[in-house]
């Protein structure tokens, strides 16, 4: 296949500027094939524009696409919307409704910022962990769940942590391959020692270890991970847990690299269908529109559509490469500037990725 | 009031040892005012011995008391378990049974110990946070919840995140009477753009701000505050949460301070009953019985009791200012030892606030 149908969600805040930026560094690969980007509407944009978050016709465009870029969503103006009319509700439908049921989210160190972290040089150097959060199960997911009036006129809000066997089995598949591909340690993550969710969670993951004898699999609580993370997190390789801990867990982690500017992400799950790849940062509205905003975390994002979603790792490899090369350089935008750089905005960063490509 | 009886809840691993340098440090305070200490058994010790994880007789001796100190609970022994004969059953038994609904951990970072955390000194010098942890209801107790086989074969694991308005109500007022205390900042985490129990939450803090108008209110997401921790501890005073994102928080924001041997906390709850205050660490099977540990964080939990449960806050001072001189002179445990310290063990270590009390 020498040509890809690729769905642009640019959404919210600084996100339509890094989708330029990205867009124009990817384009010295459209000489070895084409990529058909195709931009669709989502979040706040799309509530403004179609009056919902996630609109149908965005979700037909992403049926018939072979991957998604997606940028950020998000802001001030839709915070007081009610849950329907939120960007945040986009997302979770677009994760639902497309089976993402894993997220992949590296947090690597480069040595350009190794002090650029709140965390001391020594511990965050060298540190490369690969968070593997289940994405589509869970508290975000369960039912029942709402806010009731009891006959007394007291209120009670409810969600229902759940999970099945087979969610939990194909989250802990995807883990251990990605363990495989690693260092083939496995930490999985859970409250087991209170909750039935996360002692059902424990079993099948332990069950699962059978068909992996080569992968150290290791368990801790999820207070006890929230320690090491920051307390030694070299001692982790790839972690795997479920939503709610993972979106805790994984925020956690990001802030052991210097900037969340750099930090992208993969979100998949069904193998005919699209994967969706995105920075894990917001929208910042506080920076849109300025040409301020870091792209790189975007454009490492579709490195990662490049590896896993369009079966081209050699161009991955190139791109993340060519990022390697911009930062060795100096170039910096405003989240990672440092002793020795040379500040660029948004789009000359793309520039700069562009030529090395 | 001058005669107090307070139960000593040793427990397990390191639990003995510091419970007797505990009560050794506190001798001084016996011209004052009688303290009468009565042990009790929890956790593996009351498996061991009784069959349970708390006993009847634990928790009459309990409803009897002024005050209890807790030491440690758990160990590799019991962790195979199943879930009823576990040490930390009888821990949620006892939360429950005293309706302990609200955990305070104090996260105050001490001069002397600025270079022993993870994060730069820089980030840690002068944090002082108060997590304030909802803790006898969500998902840690909520029903339905179970591991179930449905007709298919296949299991489903789930627990109610749940929260009722009078559980919400009363920890929040718990936290702004504190915020009033201190800084009169608060901030309170919930996950409410996804979930509807996190909604009913932030609608209830915002509601009993109208009864606080000096208390700045703030409100971040989990995942956000997971980060902010780390990137900015020093923008926070007073934080509420629930129950489950109050136990991942804490035990983050613990690694704010060098180690977790100098944290104390305070559950409460009952204005009758008693309550209950114990270190944060856990009962370091490892090193129990060889006089390493550290009494320090058991010591300021006393301080703790005398403060907020037997309306000693004078004599609590005291015994907070004797730990600080003793810190000052550079007494340390393993776990705290630096550069010019003098090594001492756990026995010493009360013998030497025991002296400057
Ligand atoms: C915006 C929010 C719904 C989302 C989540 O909680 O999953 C975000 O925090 C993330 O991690 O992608
Ligand atoms: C031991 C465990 C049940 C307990 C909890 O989760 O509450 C502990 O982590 C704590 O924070 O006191």
């Amino acid at each position: 296949k020498d040509s890809y149908d690729v769905m642009l969600l640019p959404g919210d805040g600084i996100g339509p500027e890094i989708t330029a930026a990205t867009v124009n560094a990817l384009e010295p690969l459209q000489s070895l094939f084409k990529l058909n980007f195709k931009e669709a509407l989502i979040g706040g944009a799309a509530i403004d524009a179609e009056g919902s978050p996630w609109p149908d016709s965005t979700l037909a465009l992403a049926k018939a696409s072979d991957s998604i870029l997606l940028a950020a969503i998000g802001g001030p103006k839709w915070d007081g919307n009610p849950r329907e009319l939120r960007p945040e509700t986009g997302l979770l439908a677009m994760r639902s409704q497309l089976g993402l049921f894993a997220n992949l989210r590296p947090a690597k160190v480069m040595k350009e910022l190794v002090d650029a972290s709140s965390l001391k040089p020594e511990i965050v150097e060298g540190v490369d962990i690969m968070v593997v959060r289940e994405l589509t199960g869970d508290v975000y997911f369960g039912t029942p769940k709402g806010i009731d009036e009891l006959p007394s006129g007291e209120r009670v809000g409810y969600n229902n942590m759940i999970y099945h066997e087979h969610e939990v089995e194909r989250i802990a598949k995807v883990a251990y391959d990605v363990a495989m591909k690693r260092g083939k340690r496995l930490c999985s993550v859970d409250k087991a020692n209170v909750l039935d969710v996360s002692q059902l969670w424990r079993d099948v993951v332990i069950k699962m270890s059978e068909d992996y004898p080569e992968v150290e699999l290791t368990h801790q609580y999820v207070d006890n991970a929230a320690m090491q993370l920051i307390r030694w997190p070299k001692q982790f390789d790839v972690m795997v847990t479920g939503n709610i801990f993972g979106d805790i867990l994984s925020d956690e982690a990001s802030m052991l690299v210097g900037s969340l500017g750099m930090l992208p992400s993969a979100s998949m799950g069904n193998p005919d269908g699209p994967g969706v790849f995105e920075p894990c940062h917001g929208s910042a509205p506080d920076i849109a529109g300025q040409d301020k905003a870091n792209p790189l975390a975007m454009i490492l994002s579709a490195a990662m559509m490049l590896r896993y979603d369009l079966g081209r790792p050699a161009e991955a490899d190139m791109v993340e490469a060519a990022v390697d090369v911009v930062m060795d350089k100096g170039y910096a935008t405003n989240d990672i500037q440092r002793e020795g750089t040379t500040a660029v905005g948004c789009k000359e960063m793309g520039d700069k990725v562009k030529e090395e490509l």
